[in-house]
């Protein structure tokens, strides 16, 4: 993969939070109020909001403006081809169940993705007001009080971790199940309920495994290069690369990743 | 009951959130700075941290100086009994799993009972910037942009309904696992991971149906008045008053809360 210049390295960054500013914009004034809430799915429930698409729309309305030529890839719209290395894959409101529910733990997603592999990313939670943001090289969360460098708090034992995933609803496979069932039983607790803002916080080094089953690519693009570059480790169960989305786990540091992935091998 | 001069009770619900406050005051520079959590609990995991004894020490101190005659029963320090009916029934922090994991959706809780029954209720995410209270006759919602009065939504049918519960996996007994299944087939969606914000977001018209077991008189005790005076019900899952504890539902109307009783005796 060639090498990003510095310079248009910083560009792409400042403009991916732009991008999330632009959606917070269509989403805040619907958080809380009462929406109309639509069943996409046929089978399981799958909360879609107009603030998702506003967002998406917003977000595509730019990235079209300033860059015509970058591909996108989002949860409402589906894939834009684009004829330069640069796709964008987004997801306007990750944990449209908290949303639906009034939690504060939903977020934006902007990934990017350069020559197929990602390299900038952006969680935004703007009704708290906390943006964790990756470029290639760093890794930092910002608020109104300043910027925080993230940094995976690098356990290496199963029993001292903390584990989360969203729901164990969605671990219907047999291995899926007994995985879930032998991490909580080897681990120091786990908490439920945590989207994206699982792998954020691993970055920032407060979480020590994220896994989820069933993840799209626009669910976890944008949260690889935030574990990475705070020195967390993030791939499928199989240890294959996470960018195509499916069953993924984000660990605390390779050590422990290692572990993790015999856990989950051994329900196989 | 005698009813309460609206004085005094204004200047008890002021009270209350000067507790939240200092409470906060205590926590806030505690979340998300690696803690020392301790292992409470003998079998299972209970995180108990720094800043929920710090908060308690500085509630207890607060509540000594102004009444000294009231009692006092909090998370951490158990019973202390006082000459007046008053007692103040507090939590530090509500949801310490959430707290450990660095995820603002733990609270401060604050409930008062008059001659034995919950008259005033605070419940405070100072990380959000959001608390919810409850005096004798109103609820409303505070944030840096005003306050809002709250209103359960009156959803009447399962259907429609969504439910939230922390986790799973404290529904040991079979009773349990049974009615959450129920609940959880018989309605919209369920939510995982929501501690006492599922309480106060159902008194907001955001959630349905809230539910968990178990629970201590400090989990619910401040959460009872927010609920009630939003329209909301709440009971143990036999229908009985919930200031006590245990196996605890909440619902958005009477009719609804009718529904959820019959499932919850269904599984017996």
């Amino acid at each position: 993969m060639a090498l990003l210049p510095p310079a248009q390295t910083a560009e792409l960054v400042e403009f991916a939070c732009h991008l999330s500013d632009a959606a917070a914009a269509e989403i805040l004034p619907l958080f809380r109020a009462g929406l109309t809430v639509e069943n996409k799915g046929a089978k399981d429930y799958d909360p879609v909001t107009e603030a998702d698409r506003a967002a998406e729309d917003a977000i595509r309305t730019l990235i079209a403006r300033r860059f015509p030529d970058h591909g996108i890839f989002g949860e409402e719209y589906g894939r834009s081809e684009g004829s330069a290395p640069f796709v964008w894959v987004i997801d306007p409101i990750d944990g449209t169940r908290a949303f639906v529910c009034g939690l504060p733990v939903w977020s934006t997603l902007i990934g990017l993705l350069h020559e197929g592999r990602p390299v900038i990313g952006v969680m935004n939670q703007p009704f708290v007001g906390e943006r964790f943001v990756a470029g290639p090289e760093q890794a930092y969360m910002e608020t109104a009080r300043g910027r925080t460098e993230l940094a995976a708090r690098g356990t290496d034992t199963l029993s001292a971790a903390i584990v989360s995933t969203t729901t164990s609803d969605l671990y219907t496979a047999p291995r899926q199940a007994a995985a879930l069932s032998a991490l909580r039983h080897k681990t120091r607790m786990i908490r439920y309920g945590t989207d994206a803002y699982a792998y954020a916080l691993l970055a920032a080094g407060h979480i020590d495994i994220a896994l989820d089953v069933a993840m799209a690519p626009y669910d976890i693009v944008a949260l690889i290069p935030l574990i990475e570059r705070a020195g967390g480790v993030v791939t499928t169960w199989d240890g294959e690369p996470a960018d195509q989305g499916g069953d993924i786990v984000a660990s605390a540091s390779p050590a422990l990743h290692a572990q993790v992935l015999e856990v989950l091998k051994g329900q196989s």
